[in-house]
């Protein structure tokens, strides 16, 4: 097959990968299936909440653990434990959540340069409510993360990364959508690519006839798991949503849980099973890090069959204890494919 | 054998266990034992450390997890999950990770009534560096924690609680020392049992005269490791500790990490062995845990070998995750010993 980046292009590149999304604080903690249908929960599914409906569910939660998280966060997180360079573009607070994001995703060596708000809303908080079933349910408070707009974006730094990735749920909160607009309109006049997550089936929902423009002819690389494919082209099954996405975008990577991947570019169609994970405990960031591994193997010019292992190796390692973040070594899970 | 509390004194009591000690939240991080060794970081220590130096470690530390800490606080938690009915006083800031640690042990049902301060410095945060061998080392900085007086100790809350419990490092802020004895004066004057853990070998070395007069007259039940046992009494054994300890407390429960735990009173000796642990990832609140087991099996009236066992199961749940408090259930894990 092509290559999907040109060598010369991550060559004269700073960066591998810049992310822009939302800078957000996970506070993790279990619950049941009666708790979620008490307050009117959707499993698995994330949902935006404002400062006074997330004290009172912070109020009603169990006790949790907090670890740095947003989605595309955890991508450059993974990307970088991977050895890859990275960027991120998201707002925080000058508060004590804010300096732990700051903190966490600059001791991994991603470079994030956005300052901090010295005024207004605190640092986003998303409240994860993890089942027995590993299932995630995630209540998300987007605080000073939702003010993100096209001043914070750095025409320097998105010209200076082969791969711009923007998260769906920026299109959320109106001026992350013109910063999410501007940073594709500045990596495509340089010459790079520019790869979206679609985030969760509601956020499709709420956002499908700019999604389905997007795919169509401003986005080089998708990200999707099965229900936001089917979500986005309104089918029952997933073999119809891959119909559907072939020949849409140069690189579609569709992500099946423990079904594993489906990669689809052109007319090159690569079905990557999933690792075997010893338990699953949180499938927070599963699709996160999936991203991180298949981005991080596409900048070091990988096939599209070796980037699909590297996806579904940094999800199997997520998803075996809470939180979304890497906690075992990525390099050395992913060197049966690096070699 | 006696019962150590009489039935009529737990039966009476509004709480089984009031805990005192520093309001922490805990940061943890992997590191290295190279990490250690640059920084003068003593394995399996506890160290105060001032604003400023946590500043510059946090800044050198890896991106971690953030779940609310503190020795007396984590047995609390730890009591609390398995049913029993515990009270808490430490001081935070209303702060973020102030908050965080109030609703976690709020969440436990804990009853937790200190008020936050408004001024001073911010809530207590302890870095945890977690080494491969599953050590933990900690850096704390006490902020607002170490301004607990004598004014912070309510009379009715200790009067209404069968053990009081106070750990070693109350020992270092001068008006946490002054608090610490008017609770334990309090406890013994309604006929209560006054409970005390060393806490940490360098802790033992620092308030050694005053130690080893708390535990020959104001303290019923002494918790120790065996490096701190062996610290009180300057000895290079432990059974050369045990000797000394023996005839010294009413209750000494000395913990051996895989040796298990050896309780003494009066001439009565259990030795307990360990639990298995699959693999053991972190040892922070292995003691911790180890008190709230073994307190909880005293205040429910059961005997010394029972309360050990308890002990041991809560330690040996703690020290196969990350972070100091309990995951899995405990009382559950328990139903062996209290069936």
């Amino acid at each position: 097959m092509a290559e999907v980046i040109q060598r010369s292009v991550i060559e004269g590149r700073r960066f591998d990968l810049i992310g822009i999304g939302n800078a957000i604080v996970d506070v993790i903690a279990h619950a049941d299936d009666g708790f979620l249908a008490d307050n009117g929960l959707n499993k698995g599914t994330m949902t935006l909440i404002d400062a006074e409906q997330a004290e009172h569910l912070y109020h009603l939660m169990g006790a949790g653990i907090e670890s740095s998280g947003g989605s595309a966060a955890n991508t450059l997180a993974g990307l970088a434990a991977l050895g890859g360079r990275g960027a991120f573009i998201g707002k925080v607070r000058n508060d004590q959540l804010g300096g732990i994001f700051r903190h966490d995703i600059s001791a991994l060596g991603v470079a994030f340069d956005s300052p901090p708000a010295t005024a207004g809303p605190p640092t986003a908080r998303c409240l994860v409510f993890v089942t027995a079933d590993a299932q995630r349910t995630m209540q998300t408070f987007l605080g000073v993360s939702a003010e993100l707009g096209p001043d914070d974006i750095d025409e320097e730094v998105i010209a200076a990364s082969a791969v711009t990735y923007l998260e769906g749920y920026l299109w959320d909160p109106p001026a992350a959508k013109a910063a999410f607009q501007k940073a594709a309109s500045i990596a495509h006049g340089h010459g790079n690519m520019v790869a979206l997550t679609l985030s969760d089936p509601f956020c499709v929902d709420r956002h499908r006839i700019d999604f389905l423009d997007l795919v169509e002819g401003h986005i080089d690389i998708l990200f999707a798991n099965e229900a936001e494919i089917m979500s986005l082209y309104q089918v029952d099954d997933f073999d119809s949503a891959l119909q559907h996405v072939t020949g849409h975008c140069q690189v579609a990577a569709l992500t099946r849980s423990e079904k594993g991947a489906v990669i689809v570019s052109g007319d090159e169609v690569h079905v990557i099973d999933a690792v075997p994970v010893a338990r699953v405990v949180d499938t927070t960031g599963a699709g996160d890090l999936f991203a991180a591994g298949f981005l991080y193997g596409l900048t070091q010019g990988r096939d599209l069959h070796d980037c699909g292992r590297l996806g579904v190796i940094c999800a199997g390692e997520v998803i075996g204890h809470y939180g979304a973040r890497p906690e075992a070594d990525l390099v050395q899970l992913a060197a049966p494919v690096l070699v």
